[in-house]
């Protein structure tokens, strides 16, 4: 394939009612990238790119993030199994997010052995104010077995 | 109400697997957010909230955002009418992002006038390189009567 090339910024216009691609990277080089689930439409996680990684993403048919802890390029699944492959992507009216609609591989997105992320839910302001959480979801794999201890 | 108070973050553990709320705001103070149609699932917009606007939107039920271009307390359709009545707020494994399901009042959630700012979507890598999308969503309202020509 050919070298990939996002449009330029310059025209506000157009990167808010164009049919250009052209990416705004933050301060940091990063772009948000929210992964939903394609079938069911769950979220599965909020992470971000980098230029490259993007470019990657769009190269390769699957996800392909940048690690902000790790700082450094990190093809979902790699070492897991855990890919995700992407289906469409959706960028937004000022071209600084991103919407993956993926096919999760594997038994879940999630770190802590979830098949997604955002496995709990806002339940209640309790009396004193704190805010108290709810699970939504089990663990549908083993994290230890998968990613090893050292990533717990 | 009385004041709402967030978990704190020492201890990892608890942040990522229990059920107390301590999200994460960045260096800029800031916690990305995403909405999505309670109803039909769609992904609406992705904005950012500060801790003033989080807690904000957990005492009156709609969604508080914070505006980095304004740099200011964004009460999401308090001028259009676009209100978004949150129906459950998720948060993820790290607590760094939020999904907010919502059932969006008015006409539509962005500002050129779609239903979601989510209305392109990456068609094709064209031979030479230059990423195409494809409009899949039409406008719902006139930007100009909602907002004024100002905000365009």
């Amino acid at each position: 394939m050919n070298q990939i090339i996002f449009s330029d910024r310059s025209d506000r216009k157009e990167v808010e009612e164009g049919l250009t691609f052209a990416p705004k990277f933050d301060d940091k080089g990063l772009i948000t990238a929210v992964a939903i689930d394609a079938e069911t439409k769950q979220p599965l996680m909020l992470a971000y790119m980098n230029e490259t990684s993007l470019k990657m993403t769009l190269e390769c048919g699957e996800a392909v993030y940048y690690s902000r802890s790790r700082q450094e390029i990190w093809h979902k699944g790699k070492t897991s199994g855990h890919v995700q492959k992407v289906k469409e992507i959706y960028t937004d009216c000022d071209q600084d997010a991103l919407i993956l609609y993926v096919e999760q591989l594997g038994e879940g997105a999630c770190h802590t052995g979830r098949p997604t992320c955002f496995f709990r839910k806002v339940a209640e302001v309790a009396p004193e104010g704190e805010v108290k959480l709810q699970l939504t979801e089990g663990q549908s794999f083993d994290p230890d077995s998968v990613y090893g201890k050292s990533k717990k």
